[in-house]
């Protein structure tokens, strides 16, 4: 993830000016079966879940995104105010630029979702590379930077293989993670960027003791399509290339969700996430959440009250989901009938075989 | 269902007007079996099919559509009268308005039915949400104010959903429909309205009671659509975005109709059904018979013979279907081989994991 | 099929003026697979095979099509001369008009093909329905008419059945049939018309004692549609919209083929076959030739040389094939390996369970 | 193959202006499975490979094309050497020019790969229908010829069946290669030039004791469509046609490389592969290396150091997809885990049954 104050700049710029989604998320091949009789009332359907122990309005997270800028300040802030007025999730982008340099103005990026959003649930962001250079004091740092009360520790490898000057070694990763999620005071969510994390590598997560997947799936923002621009800026043909051709790499968020919930309690649905109703497929997958990054970029820009407005667009549409799908809470969502069609289904048949 | 006067005029505009039709009813997924060697005569094959006893010259229904307001009495009227005259089956629709408010002119928008179509299979309409407020006397009444031959209970709690000012309560109504089914003197039909009915759903009403179950799957109208638009025009943003999001939400035709004919004898498929040929693949399926609510509209409004003129195309297209499948009577059709194929043989599958 | 002089006109004018063919043959979704060793000969590979005894040069039909009409006498001749040359089988179109009219121009148009054809494979045409009227001497009537070695029983009736004055008593057909491959004294092939003969109806070809399948099966021609633009033509719009509809009705030739070569020994796959390729795909799913019509009716129009050089190009199509698939014969052909894909395969499985 | 000097200047620019490649070689259709944690350093993974005993340092080949014209020398220079100086496989294209003409200049097209890839493993190449002219002296010789470290014998049998003067006898070609894979002092790669190899074929060629099997299936170049352009341009039109028919003929790519892995120990994929996640996947498909021709003509044509450039653009690729599978070797790139979808998936099932 973008750490520096620069890089951060071309990254944002690029998100608004480029095309840098993917399909295949895969939540276009789940239906939901309605439920023509769904004995419950809608207004009354109990749409909170709980998180590491807090208990959430609604199960919508808003994605580590930002901070490490000045310019983020005006966004980080216009997020918080909104998870603490709707009582739902939010993460703060890399705190890498918060740990190592040393601006109280950059600070401020971070610290300043944590003074806005005194009751929200908020979590702190470390590269999983960093944690090769950090102790868990320093996390435990990044911890108290926000008060936050889960940290992510984010897996990123395919992009910064597509950066010119990324950072490509990723030996030792898991044993970082396991020491830090031993010894940390919060709880510890593993997430990918946008290429999912597969059953398999769910499974190590599991038994380094992490206590959290978030999916971070195919679809959706593509950091690889992102860093192509990047490396196309600057003249970096190869690297451009590269980002191209693994543009759409990895683990398709539906499938990606189904799989870390075969293993993990906790799992975050993201990547591609675009609709409350989106979320509710992911429940019914399995997740106890679904995450939202890029949807809230616009909005943030343009003030609190439309990222409330979004949040409240998503949770209305999720209640709709639950209500035509007889769901009276979370739990029950998540046990709901679905049927799997297309590339989604060819794709969990040939990874079951 | 649309039950105030004002909002049938806005629905009826909005029909005529925008695209209020999804495709996905599964019946192009649907190959009936030629038959090269018939062994009948087309001109004599039998296309009667009893409903409640009472026999139908062909399995066509003309669903639920309207009454409730004075300009719908013409609609109503040409109709019955097809109805009438080729001895079909014709629902009126939802007459809340009809048994709450007090207008002669309103009442005859129903009443006429029964008075141009004294022997045609007629049946009432009451919202399954209405059951709550009413008792078995209530629904007697909406029997007796076109001596209906059966009464359809509808389940719409999705459009309930999408409009500003639906009525989003659903508890209650399977104990209501239990009673209603138990106490009243007619039959009783429950149907959805767009968005079908599944096994799960059907088995609690065949449980409940219920003498037949009209699919209304999705395809063909759709009300989340409808109603998004009305959203639209009163610059309701949210409630329209919800009305896109669900638009195509629902059990599609094809598979709703098999999973409530695996449950119930009598199941009429609507939503979507478009030909003859449809209605016969909907046969093959399991139902009983075939219904078509949008499609009526536009004849309706020229007059009585251009509805017969539609009733006379579908059964000269059943009567085709059962030519070349060599069916000489409905009973056959129903056991006529038939292949399934792409999206709804995924559907299907998927479904019976 | 067309019997009078006028229909035939009419049909032949449609058949050169607008689309009366539809896809979904399904030989596009079946893969022969590739001998990169075929360790034969490409010029010395055997195309011979045999019906009924005579051997022909390769397995291409040119299927039934015309005579009835002065007019068709040049387009016969142009088709039996090449036959003659190439000796490849060629049936004449319905014998109706000549059995039932006195005229010598008109008898002309058939008898011409044994005039220009004393050695070719050449079989008569009745239709199914005709045979209620004929007894066994009527028909054998129709193998003098050109000294045929065989005799095609059509079975047409959805095409009947779109005509306004079609035939569409189907009874007794079946026993006619019998009644007929029991007394004449050449073979009986039963054959569509552009709708498949399922497995179930082969099975009771077979058991009737007929010698021999030609599926004519969906895909190419369609007298659906062709009846469906005289219908038009002549304002029965009733008509015209059923032929629309059931355009592209009946068993795709592919999957009509493999069925009813599971049950006869001697099946001739046409319908859409559009190349040599096409005729190698229907031998390896078990038919012993394949056959097409349309095709050869611009080639007919312009003389014996044009049919000679289609006829050489399906040839050296078809060698071609065999020689990439290492198949010295026919019998080689029927035995190599396929590949099954996309709708057919769909199609195939359903039609197994 | 193009042995004579037109024949080959013909190709050339066919190739050069002509859409003359196919898609469907299947490598969309397969996904490798993201590893969100590889616990790799991307610059340190191993990606050398072991042809036949000689270490390549990537598992890229540029396969046969050229020589036999002395206009071809520049472009056998280029690509010899950027295959010495990166390290790689390169092979020339039919050697029959220079093994039958006797022309220095011609000659020199093909000696100049050893002088100037003294170190590259270099591999000669005849056409089996040649070997029933040739003894093993004669291949022998075309080994002197460059020096090669293996000789392939091609198969294009349907190209020669395409061409208006093509050698379509392919009798005895086995027992050549056996006898050639018995007696020639280096190890006999047989190869397909674009429409792939069977598994029964690849069966018969381990019998035959041939070493490895270059499946160059169907996808990428396809010869039937370049002869099908050249006999255009002689008016050639029957050929033409068989060209155009035959077009997309034979096993795709990805299917190839799976079934020929099923019995070889060394197979090399081509046909198609456009990227080093092409190459990647072959891999996990069970190919020991990654070959691809047409996308080195144009860099061949400006000079080694695009040539070059290619060569380490498709490392870096295929270097990153064995960072992101986690495959710190291409050992462990074969066991990387994959997923298989649409047509392709549709194919390897119809072919195991
Ligand atoms: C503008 C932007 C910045 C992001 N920055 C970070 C980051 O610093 N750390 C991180 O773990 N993920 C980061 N992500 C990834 C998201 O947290 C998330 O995993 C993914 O983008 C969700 O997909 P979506 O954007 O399609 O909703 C960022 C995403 C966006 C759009
Ligand atoms: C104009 C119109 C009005 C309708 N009104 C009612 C109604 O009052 N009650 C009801 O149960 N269904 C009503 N429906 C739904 C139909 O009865 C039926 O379930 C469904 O629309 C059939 O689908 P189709 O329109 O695609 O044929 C109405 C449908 C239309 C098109
Ligand atoms: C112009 C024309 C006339 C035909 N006439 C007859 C006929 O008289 N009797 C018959 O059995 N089939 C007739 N057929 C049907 C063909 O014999 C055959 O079953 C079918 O059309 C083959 O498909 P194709 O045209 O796609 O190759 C006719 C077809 C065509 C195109
Ligand atoms: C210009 C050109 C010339 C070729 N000449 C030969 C040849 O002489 N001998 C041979 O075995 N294959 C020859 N091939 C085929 C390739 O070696 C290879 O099998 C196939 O083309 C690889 O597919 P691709 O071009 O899609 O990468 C040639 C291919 C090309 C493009």
């Amino acid at each position: 993830m973008p750490e520096t104050s620069d890089r951060k700049d071309d990254h944002i710029r690029i998100i608004e000016e480029e095309d840098v989604e993917t399909a295949g998320a895969g939540f276009a091949d789940i239906d939901l079966v309605h439920e023509a009789l769904p004995e419950v009332h809608r207004d009354e359907i109990d749409t909170t879940t709980t998180l590491f122990g807090h208990e959430l309005a609604a199960p919508i997270v808003i994605e580590s995104m930002t901070g490490g800028h000045p310019n983020t300040t005006k966004i980080n802030r216009a997020l918080a105010e909104a998870a603490q007025e709707t009582n739902i999730a939010m993460g703060v982008g890399s705190q890498r630029a918060g740990l190592e340099l040393d601006d109280e103005d950059l600070l401020e990026s971070y610290t300043v979702v944590r003074d806005v959003a005194p009751d929200a649930f908020l979590y702190g962001n470390v590269g999983a590379a960093q944690l090769l250079e950090y102790d868990v004091e320093d996390v435990e740092e990044a911890v108290d930077m926000i008060e936050a009360d889960a940290i992510a520790v984010h897996l990123n490898f395919l992009q910064e293989a597509v950066q010119p000057e990324g950072d490509v070694d990723a030996r030792g990763c898991l044993e970082e993670i396991e020491r830090v999620a031993d010894g940390l005071s919060v709880p510890v969510v593993v997430k990918e960027t946008g290429n999912g994390i597969a059953r398999e590598t769910a499974e190590r997560l599991a038994e380094a003791g992490v206590d959290a997947i978030d999916v971070a799936g195919q679809g959706g923002t593509t950091w690889s399509g992102i860093e192509s621009y990047r490396a196309a800026a600057v003249g970096a043909d190869r690297q451009e290339a590269i980002g191209q051709l693994f543009r759409a790499w990895g683990v398709p968020t539906a499938v990606s969700t189904y799989e870390a919930a075969q293993v993990h309690d906790t799992v975050i649905a993201s990547g591609g996430v675009r609709s409350g109703l989106d979320i509710a497929k992911a429940i019914a997958l399995g997740a106890q959440a679904g995450g939202l990054a890029k949807p809230f970029l616009g909005p943030a820009g343009q003030g609190t009250g439309a990222v409330v407005d979004l949040i409240e667009t998503l949770e209305l549409e999720l209640r709709t989901a639950m209500f035509v799908t007889g769901s009276g809470s979370v739990d029950e969502l998540r046990d709901t009938d679905y049927v799997v069609l297309g590339r989604t289904k060819e794709y969990l048949e040939s990874r079951s075989e």
